[in-house]
């Protein structure tokens, strides 16, 4: 039985400047051999112009319409933290935040730089807090903190989302009670929890041992969490179920983790894969080839590409795209007698630093997918192939059909 | 920051006739210059197929779905006769008729033909039947003629627009009553008024000066307003708001400028700019190229090219599209900065002189959009382009990712 080998540049799109993109000069011969036998296309992640995030497109990539599962930042971000939510659970992004005597934000990241240690104290905090608030209310609840300043809060029970955020949202403005926003009583407890939770985290965080070395520091005090955003876990039908498809995603970036685990794939990372634009692809490479022979679909994510378009990088953006290929050379005899798909979740386009939402280039290879005339994998060619302009929620039934694993509609 | 010029050839579209279209054939050295550094596709400004009307599809192209925004022609033909819409208003499309004793339809059109002094006559009866009967039944009451027996009536209040007809829309037929099509008190006082209105129209009608002239000239009197399409002004969250983009559209023709007014863009005229065949445009493209350093788009509309059509007039039409594009040609080295989008809201074949349900050529030019193999504009070689194929909804997006403007989907 083939199987696929997805290989996914984070932000790889990007716009000419000087009539040039990084995958158009990259030397690449490998995909560019997969695409002088296959077909090429242009796709819209989302739909044409959205500008799509990471996660959004990744849901529509896997086949995922990410306007009904994408359910507010929180569960993503959760998701992204590595935190393993169940559908119904209730997650929170968080700031710490330094507050004055009457409430009222100082600093809406308190400092923006938490220590690994301070971010530990942090959670031990509101390991307690949590245990002692879940118990009186009958909820379980879960923090845990991420990058600087940045959280998450996870309710899991008779919860809602539907309740209001305590982040004011500006400097200046005191803690907001958060309300429930319909009339269940599911609201009613959240909105309970999350100001009793507020409440308590601002009395303690007084005392925190690393508040007293930061004030020795000079630096503003931790004393306040912030929630805002809350969005639930919806009911995701795995994709082994949806499409048949038994389904791997190598990745180092914890977001990218988070949504491939919500859709039901098998996670795992290799040693080089950190997530950054210094990656060696080696070892993942490896591991997808290995992973072929007992999976229909192994997703790489190669997260290279966006730091470096968020950087303006080029130059390490060209250099990305060239390490992947070498490390996937040695297995080309291998690859031509299964399908390989090459694309991207968006641009990034160095020049603009930020996501657009121009289409991507995409390549499906395959011993018989038609071939089409395109040689080179790039924005300023694909456009001419045989696939036409997709959508990123088009992938994943056009590899089931492939692999004719998805079941027919009729008869 | 550049900003985007979009030509809009209404009724540009066209079959080959002869092998050749009108885009095809007309000399538009300035057009086809971007297109040969642009992208091209085709459009469907609502969907493969579907033969839009010139309101629909600019609803469409401004990037409201009009499916959900077209609320009944009476709302649109309103606001095509430049009345100032408000959220709710119901309006009808009404025909000026002639009726024999015993109210039954003689001639819908009243003999087509009504002087500009007559449609003022009626104008002012209508006036003061609005003001007497919204009076009694706590409404505002508008009417203006259009054009010829044709004109629209506003009621304004708690009104319904789910109502019935009085137009039995055939001769022979009596006026109808107008009755409730739900059960809400707005809709049964939106009945009453009508039939109010039709009922004393009717009366005061018969003693109007411009029927004993007409009369005196062997014409059929103006003894009957005959009302149909109710809608309602639906609400438009701006195109500021939607998609963060400040917007201006020139144009000629009052419906186009009561769509683009009714999504919230500036409407501007331009001397020369009369929404005929005869047009001539160096005034309203030098407006726009002036325009571009206030907003982020400016959308210059020609009508030249639809009218022509109507007429079956390929020369006239060739005319249309070399008159614009020499209008251009100045500001050329200014263009090459920005951004500049070609099309159609529709194609209206001089052979079949209709709209039809084709797709229209597009082209998008900017300084880092992809440039392709096209570098004529026209209906028999833009479909070799990078855009592919896409739809009316689709544009708005599409300029607001290349202004970075949009907000992202996700993180």
């Amino acid at each position: 039985m083939p199987s696929v080998l997805w290989i996914l540049f984070d932000g790889g799109g990007d716009r000419p400047s000087g009539g040039k993109t990084p995958f158009y000069v990259a030397f690449k011969p490998t995909i560019d051999y997969l695409t002088s036998l296959g077909s090429c296309g242009v796709l819209d992640p989302v739909s044409p112009g959205v500008r799509p995030g990471s996660d959004t497109a990744h849901l529509a990539l896997f086949g995922y319409d990410p306007y009904r599962y994408y359910t507010g930042r929180g569960a993503f971000e959760a998701l992204g933290a590595d935190v393993a939510l169940k559908p119904g659970d209730v997650a929170f992004r968080t700031n710490l935040a330094t507050v004055d005597d009457a409430d009222v934000v100082l600093d809406r990241r308190a400092g923006r730089y938490i220590a690994p240690e301070e971010a530990r104290a942090v959670e031990e905090l509101m390991s307690k807090i949590g245990e002692e608030v879940g118990r009186r209310y009958g909820v379980e609840v879960l923090y845990k903190s991420t990058v600087e300043h940045r959280g998450v809060l996870v309710l899991r029970g008779a919860v809602s989302h539907k309740v209001s955020d305590t982040d004011p949202h500006k400097v200046g403005a005191k803690i907001m009670q958060s309300v429930p926003l319909d009339n269940s009583k599911e609201a009613a407890l959240t909105a309970e929890v999350v100001n009793e939770i507020t409440r308590r985290f601002r009395e303690a965080s007084r005392e925190m041992e690393v508040n007293k070395a930061r004030r020795l520091q000079g630096r503003l005090p931790i004393n306040a969490i912030l929630l805002r955003g809350g969005g639930y876990m919806p009911h995701i039908e795995p994709i082994r179920e949806r499409y048949n498809i038994r389904a791997a995603a190598i990745a180092g970036v914890a977001l990218i983790r988070g949504v491939a685990r919500a859709v039901g794939m098998d996670v795992y990372t290799a040693p080089g894969l950190g997530g950054t634009k210094d990656d060696v692809f080696d070892n993942a490479v490896k591991l997808a080839v290995d992973l072929m022979s007992t999976y229909d679909l192994v997703f790489l994510h190669v997260k290279g590409t966006d730091s470096t378009s968020h950087d303006g990088d080029f130059g390490g953006k060209v250099s990305v795209i060239e390490r992947l290929d070498k490390a996937l050379a040695p297995y080309l005899d291998n690859l031509l007698k299964n399908y390989v798909v090459v694309t991207s979740d968006h641009a990034t386009p160095v020049s603009v630093r930020e996501h657009t939402g121009e289409p991507v280039p995409i390549l499906l290879y395959g011993p018989d997918v038609v071939a089409d005339d395109v040689g080179k994998f790039s924005e300023l060619t694909c456009w001419r192939g045989a696939l036409g302009r997709l959508r990123g929620i088009d992938v994943m039934p056009i590899l089931g059909s492939y692999l004719t694993l998805t079941e027919k509609f009729g008869e």
